[in-house]
C-alpha cells in the first residue's frame, strides 16, 4: 500500500504529479505538540524544484492546506492531513509515453499491475511530487521529535564519485560542477544521503522483525529510487574484522557510551544510545534526454524513445529533506 | 515483534538459545503444497554448525517437529508450526557475562529494554540459533516457489576483501583460508550474501511503502548481524551516469525483457519479470577471543571482557541458506 | 488509530466537524473499475442530514472532490482520496462544552486521551460527519462489489419497541411517528440496521482471528454510537437448541446450499455461499435537550448541562447508508 | 490468520485437533512480570472437559510445555510459545465425515476454501480444542493485569432461556438441569457469557477503528461459535431513549465517575474508567446427535448425516475462561 501502519503511527501518501493534487494523512501523533509553520515551509523549500540550476525548471510553490488535525497550531491527537494542489502541469509531455515505457522507470510493471488504468501522467502516483506531502508530515514529526531532545539531520555524501567535502551537508561546487555536466549532455548522475539522529534513547527496537533496522528500511526504501540501505559501516563491515570495528564500551559522564559508532547506533535491532546514522543509495534519474531502446507495449515491438520535458539531472539534492523527513516519521515512532 | 505480518503470510520466531528449544509458525501458506523432507533437510545442514572447521564446535542436530500445518506431507492451510529442541548447551560459559555486555552484541540495549529480566545465556532470543527455525520454514517457503517455476539462491560474494569466484556460490580456497586466519588469531571477520531470485512475474510491489524492495529489506534486516541491503547495482548507482545504468527494454520472444538488470528485477518498488537480485551486508562476528575494553553494568565501572565458548570466526558462510529462507519466505508473499 | 489495515485494503479518515473539512483515503483498490456518480450522490444523499424532519435541521451539501486514485471515471489502484469541505457550522454552541463532557459521547474519555488538546467543537473528530466520507468511499467499494455480482443492502430493522415492516427498509409510519414524539420531547430513541449482503463466495475468511465476522465486527464497532453487532440469529442463538437452528445442507440446481440461513452466511468464520446478514445495534443520540448532571473538569464539581444546537433524534435512519458504506469496505477486501 | 497483531502484543495459535498438538505464541509481553503457575493451571482446569456431566466425556490432561519468553517464572519479553501435545484422539469417529459436512459447522466453508487439503480430524484447526492454548496465554495476560490492578472476571449469562442467577457465575441447578435434558435428547443448546473488567483506566482505545469496542470484538468473534457481541446494554439500547440510558457524570472521591455505567466503560471508542462490560453469544454445539439433512461432496447429492464421537451439549460453561482470556489479552494490549 502506499499507507504503511508502525506501532504508534500510520503513514499515508495519496494524489498524482498532474491529477488534482497531492497530500497525506498520518494517524497517532502525540496531542498538544506546537508545529512552527515557518521551519516546516522551510523544509518544504528545501525539496522544491525550480530553486537552482541543478534541478528541474518546473515551479511548483508547494503550497499546502492542513485539513486536519491541528488546532491554533497545537496536534490534537487526530489525523493530520495535508493537501497540496497541483498547479504547473504539462501533461502533454507524458500522455504519449504512456505505450512506450520509460527505461528504469515504474512504467512497464505499473502496466503489468494496473492492467493500464494507472495515471501515466508525470508518473502519475510513482511521481517524485509524492515527496512533498512526505516532506511536510516528516517536518512535523521532526518538530515533535526536537522537542522530545531528538535532533535529525541529513547531508548529501556523496555525487557521482565525488565525495562531498562541505561542512553543512550541502553540495559542494565540486558537485555542483559535476551535476551541471550531466545535464548538459542530457545525462543524470547517482549519488547517496547520509542522515544522522542524536538524543535516541537507548532500548529502542527489538529483535528480529522487531529491529529497528529493518522498520527504518522499509521506509527508506518507499522513496523513490533508493536501491541501497546500509546502517553505521554498512558495507564496509564486510571488508573488515570484529577486532578493527567492535565497538567497545566505556562509561562516560556516568553514561554507557560506545568507543566507536561503526554500529550506526543500532545492535541487534535495537538502539544503543549512539546516534543513528544511515546511507541510502539512490539511482541516477532515469529521465535522460538521450535516445533509449524502449518497446511499444500496444504492438509489442522495440522502438526507440526521445524523453522530453523537465527532469532533475540529480535527485540527489532534493531528496535529502525527503530522507530526513521520512527518518524523522520513523524514529519519531520508535521513540512513542 | 519477533513477528512480521506482510499481505499474505505472518511469520512468528521463538524460543532461546540455551532454553528449551527455538521455533517458528507461518500463517497463510496456501493448502494443498507437497513438502519434500529431505530437500528441507539439506537446507538445515548447510545452516547447522560443527560442519567443518570455518564454523563453531557446537554440535546442534537441528532435528525439528511440525507440529502443525501438514497432513501426509500436504500443507493444510492451518498455521505451520515446527519447533526444534536445544540438546548441547553450555550455560556457564554466558551467565557470567550477564552484567558485562559485548561489544556490538545486543546485550546492553537488551539490558536497557528489558529491565534485565531478558534470557542472557548463548544470546537467548538475539542468539543466531534463531535462525534454525528460519531455515526450515523458509525452506518449505522455497518448495512452494519451486512449485510455482520461482528458484531462489544465495551464495557467498565476498569475505573481508576477497571476492568469490566459484561458480556454485560456496566458499572458495581463498576465502577458507581468511577465515581461518581470523580463527587462528581469535578474530572474525564479516562479508556478504548475494541472492538471486527467478521466474517472479512482474507486476508485484507497489508504490512508496507497498514497494518490494522495502518489504524485502524489513526481512532482510531481521537476519542478525545484517548492516546493508542493496538491490541490483545498489550503491554502485551512487557512482554512476543514468545512460550507463538505465536498464532499457526490448522484445524477446514475445516478452518484454531488459537488456542489463541494474535495478535488480525491481522498478518503482514494482518487479519487472527480471531476476531479483539483493546484496546483504554481514558485520564481522562480535564475539572475538582477544580482550575488549566494556563496562560493567552492576557497577557502572570500566572493565576488561575476555569472552570465552564456542564462536563462529565467520558467519557469512552459515548464513547463506537464512538469505535464502528470508527471501523464500517474502518473495512468496509477494507472488501469492 | 482512525485507520485500519486490512488484508488488500486499508482506509484512512480525516477531519473534524468544525475545522476545515473532512475526507478519507483507501488504498489497495482493484484498477480499471468504473464509478457511478450519480449513484454515489444518493447513496451520500441518504446519509445527509436536514433532509427531513426525523434528522438535524443542520444542512450540509457534502460536495465531495476526488483528490486522487480515478482518471475519466475509472479507478487506477493509486490511492483514492476523497475531501469534503465544511460549510455550515455553529462552533460557538459547543465551544462552552469543553469543560462540562456531555454524558454518554467521547468528551471525558477524549478529554483524558489527548490531554484537552482534542478539538471539542462538534464532536470533533468523533463527530458523526466522519461518516460522510465513509459513505462516499463504501460507495465505491459497493459500486465494485456490484461489478462483481455482490449485492449489498442495509434497512432498519427497529426504532424503540418498533419492528420496521416496510419492505424497502425505509422507516414506517410509525418509527417516524415514535422518533417525531422523542424529538419534541428533547429527547432521543435508539435503533438498530440490519444488512444482508448477497453474492458473496464461500471460502471467504477463516480461522479464530481470521474469521469474517470478527473483521466486520471492527469495522461496524468503528461506527460512531454502535454498541452490539450480531451476525444472522446472533444473540437468538442463546435461547435456541442446535435441533432448531443448524443449518442443515443440500443440493439446489447443482451446488451446495442451506435449507435456513440461520448462521448468516458464515460458519466457523468462513462464508459458505449464504446471503451474509448482520445486525448491528444503535444507542440513542447522547445528545439530548433535557438537563443532564454532569461534571465541570477545570474545577472537579458536580453541575448540570444543557446541550443547545442540532441534533438528530435517532440516527438510525442516517446510520443505514454508513451501514452499507462500511459493510461494503469489509465484503469487498473479503471478495479480492 | 490464526494470527492477530494488535499496537503492543500479537497472538498466534496454531495446532489441531487430533495431530502433534496445539499451541499459541504471544509476542509484545513486558519483562519481568512474575506468573504463578498453580493459578494458571486453574484457568486451564475451567476449561477442560471431562470435568462433569455436562461436557464432553472427552479426557484431555492439557499439560503445557512452556516453550520460550519465561526465565525462573519470569516473562524475559521475548515471545512467550506455549505447546500442549494431544494424548486421546479418536480419529476414525471423524475421518468418515470428510465428503459429509456436519450443519452449521466449518466442515464445508473450510473444504472450499482449503481446497480439500484441511485437517478434517475433530475439526482439525477448527476445534474447541484450539481454545487450550487460548486460555494458558489469556492467564498469563489475566496474572499481568492483575499486577497492574486489572481484574477480568467472565461469568454464565445465560443458557436457553434460563437467565444464571448464581452469584460467582457458575451455572445454577436450572441451567444444568436443561443442559442434562439437552444431552439425553441428543441435542445441544446456546448461551452467553458476560464479562466485567475493573480497574481499566480511562483514555484507552480511541475514534473510529481504534475504538476499544471494535478490537476487543474482533478477539471476541475469534472464539468458535460466538456469534453476537454487545458492549453495555448493547441491543437493550435500541429499545430506549437517551433520557433513560444517558450515563450521567459525578465527581465521586475526587474522581469522575457516571452514575451508571450503560456504555459499559466505553465511550467514542475510549475506555472511561468505568468496568468494561461486554457480552458474547455462543450458539448451540453444532455437533447433535440427531439425524441431519447433508449433501455428499464426493457426489454432489443429498445424504443424511448422523454425527457420532463425543461433544459438549453446552459449550457455554467451558467457554467462560476462553472469554476471560480472550478479553485479558485484549485489554493488556490497551493498557500497556
Amino acid at each position: 500500500m502506499s499507507s504503511i501502519s508502525l506501532k504508534n503511527l500510520t503513514l499515508t501518501v495519496f494524489g498524482e504529479s498532474h491529477g488534482y493534487g497531492v497530500g497525506g494523512v498520518i494517524t497517532g501523533l502525540p496531542a498538544g505538540c506546537k508545529i512552527d509553520f515557518v521551519r516546516l515551509r522551510e523544509d518544504m523549500d528545501r525539496r522544491r524544484p525550480g530553486q537552482n540550476k541543478t534541478s528541474t525548471p518546473r515551479k511548483e510553490n508547494d503550497d499546502y492546506t492542513v485539513v486536519s488535525g491541528l488546532m491554533e497550531d497545537f496536534t490534537t491527537g487526530a489525523p493530520l492531513c495535508i493537501m497540496i494542489k497541483n498547479t504547473n502541469t504539462h501533461s502533454e509531455d507524458y500522455i504519449k509515453l504512456k505505450d512506450v515505457p520509460r527505461p528504469s522507470h515504474a512504467d512497464y510493471p505499473a502496466w503489468v499491475k494496473y492492467g493500464g488504468f494507472n495515471d501515466p501522467r508525470g508518473g502519475g502516483h510513482f511521481s517524485g511530487r509524492l515527496t512533498a506531502p512526505l516532506v511536510c508530515l516528516g517536518g512535523i514529526c521532526k518538530q515533535i521529535l526536537n522537542q522530545m531532545g531528538v535532533q535529525v539531520r541529513a547531508a548529501i555524501s556523496n555525487v557521482g564519485d565525488i565525495l562531498n567535502d562541505t561542512t553543512d551537508g550541502s553540495p559542494s561546487e565540486a558537485i555542483i560542477k559535476l551535476i551541471e555536466k550531466h545535464r548538459s549532455e542530457g545525462d543524470s548522475v547517482g549519488g547517496s544521503v547520509q542522515c544522522t539522529v542524536t538524543g535516541v534513547p537507548a532500548g529502542k527496537g527489538g529483535p528480529l522483525f522487531e529491529g529497528a533496522e529493518g522498520m527504518l528500511s522499509q521506509l527508506l526504501f518507499g522513496i523513490p529510487a533508493v536501491k541501497g540501505v546500509e546502517f553505521g559501516l554498512g558495507f564496509g563491515f564486510t571488508v573488515s574484522s570484529g577486532s578493527e570495528v567492535n565497538d567497545r564500551y566505556r562509561i562516560e559522564d556516568g553514561a554507557v557510551v560506545t568507543t566507536t559508532n561503526n554500529n550506526g547506533g543500532i545492535t541487534g535491532g535495537i538502539t544503543n544510545g549512539m546516534p543513528v546514522t544511515v546511507r541510502v543509495a539512490f539511482k541516477p534519474t532515469p529521465s535522460i534526454f538521450k535516445p533509449q531502446q524502449s518497446v511499444d507495449l500496444s504492438s509489442m515491438t522495440n522502438t526507440e524513445l526521445q524523453i522530453k520535458g523537465r527532469h532533475d539531472p540529480c535527485i540527489v539534492l532534493r531528496a535529502v529533506p525527503v530522507v530526513e523527513a521520512v527518518m524523522s516519521f520513523g524514529i519519531l515512532d520508535l521513540v512513542l
